[in-house]
């Protein structure tokens, strides 16, 4: 197994990476591995479920959130094959909320990463379950003995993504964007809206790496302030995307928010001082990271990544 | 608070009463306090999200799986406030689950207990949510502090839940009630069907006492037994139930397994053969609990009231 070689650490090894685009692939690989092991297809009557889990999850997203969780506990020398548990298990939330926010009574969207969504291909009964499944086998995963041997840290996995994850982070969030399809928001209004609906699970996809490495107070208070920028950071360069960007290459329907009258960051600054404010989130994000040093270096380089993608 | 009162054990307390329409209703009462509590009203914008889901838990259920969690747990001592904590949990994956249930998408129910359902009230955006919700705050509960104070059993309590609720679980046990809508199932399906279903979630409140109470494995395994016939026989009666009741009484809409076209216990066995069935297992259920000797008094009342119930 590719990380289960104990004279080769995965975590390590990205480190040395040069290339940030090799970086981020190769951590992708090892979570799109981990979740098809934790999602094992099999010949019941009920496959259809996994079938609709597996696709929702493993259709080549960039996996950010998990690369954080895998860069966070490099920092300190987290086993390799917890800290992919984790990730995974992030990341099968973040699916999840991508599922049930395409549904036709949500967003109503066809495409998602160029392909049809879960609803379209499997029905939206099933996709409904599929979203239910995956939310609830991120927290069995997370309390597995594998995750840690310490049972003190794996209940603090499950409270800090049940929280971030529920109806005062991501769920709140969603909600929120609800309302703001009928009611203007202001600027402070979105901010916590954007801060809910994808900070939270962001910075607790940081905080991951933090927990499982028994980091701290200090150090899992450095990966929440940089996550906290970072995640409005990329929420400002998603809602440039969705203004700019082109629709084959985004792999979802653009312009959307527009059409829907829904204030973002875009829209109240300008797509000029958007750009400048994710940039100087970016920066501000980066300087909480100076206790770990060079160490941390592809959390930065992660962060200059989000600002600068197109899709 | 009710449970606080360290002179007095509401476990211990509700094993005395007698008369088990009491005992439950009590009981039920605790719960709902709990639930209440665990989900505070707020002013913040998304406040219509813990509406929603005070509305899906807060209705009047007759608390069945919370029950069998408060009595599993005064088998091994456990304090109140715990036991009262992890079956508001359970409770809220259960509402969960029938707000799900209950969607246009999947059984398009417009009434559950005699009420408008979720998505009635509130829109089935919000209610997708507000189940979402329901059931990420169910593991924030029981990996809280509060719930035990050993993190072994947090975690313990977590993974339970998680499997039992799971793809191998209930939402496992609803796609396959899907799949009964288009397919004729068996005898053996639709026990697998209804054990994953119905069963583990029954199961599971069962053992959590055992879990709290750091049972032995044998009484952890004789609560089980007792759950798994106890799951059973509860079905049974709601199969019977969905053909004799009157809707008024019910609460929902009956007859829908024979509109449906579905099998179920009563349509493979007939009334009578299913009421015999139900009754058998009853008494296989209490034969379980033998160990407990007195202790187990109510659980044995639970089962005798569940195939007695008319609604």
């Amino acid at each position: 197994m590719l990380t289960g070689n104990r004279n080769w650490n995965l975590l390590s090894w990205i480190k040395t990476l040069s290339d940030f685009q090799i970086t981020l692939s190769t951590s992708a690989e090892a979570v799109n591995l981990t979740l098809e092991r934790l999602l094992k297809m099999h010949d019941d009557p009920e496959a259809e479920l996994i079938e609709a889990m597996r696709y929702a999850v493993l259709d080549g997203g960039k996996r950010i959130r998990p690369f954080l969780s895998l860069a966070s506990a490099g920092l300190f020398n987290v086993e390799p094959e917890r800290a992919l548990r984790v990730a995974a298990a992030i990341e099968m939330v973040h699916c999840y909320s991508l599922v049930h926010d395409d549904l036709p009574a949500m967003d109503d969207d066809d495409l998602r990463r160029g392909q049809p969504t879960c609803h379209i291909k499997f029905g939206e009964a099933t996709a409904i379950l599929a979203g239910d499944a995956l939310l609830t086998k991120a927290f069995e995963v997370l309390a597995g003995d594998d995750t840690h041997p310490d049972p003190h840290v794996r209940s603090d996995l499950v409270m800090a993504l049940a929280r971030a994850a529920g109806p005062e982070g991501m769920v709140g969030g969603q909600m929120l964007d609800l309302i703001a399809e009928r009611e203007t928001l202001n600027m402070p209004e979105i901010t916590r809206l954007q801060r809910m609906k994808t900070g939270m699970l962001i910075a607790v996809a940081c905080e991951a790496g933090a927990i499982l490495g028994k980091a701290t107070d200090g150090a899992r208070h450095a990966l929440h302030a940089y996550a906290h920028d970072l995640g409005l950071a990329f929420q400002i360069a998603d809602d440039l995307l969705d203004v700019e960007g082109d629709e084959k290459t985004v792999g979802k329907k653009t312009g959307k928010d527009e059409e829907a009258g829904k204030a973002t960051f875009v829209s109240l600054l300008g797509v000029e001082r958007a750009r400048a404010q994710a940039a100087l989130l970016v920066d501000q994000a980066c300087e909480h990271l100076d206790l770990f040093a060079e160490k941390a270096d592809s959390l930065r380089d992660l962060a200059a990544f989000v600002i600068k993608r197109r899709a």
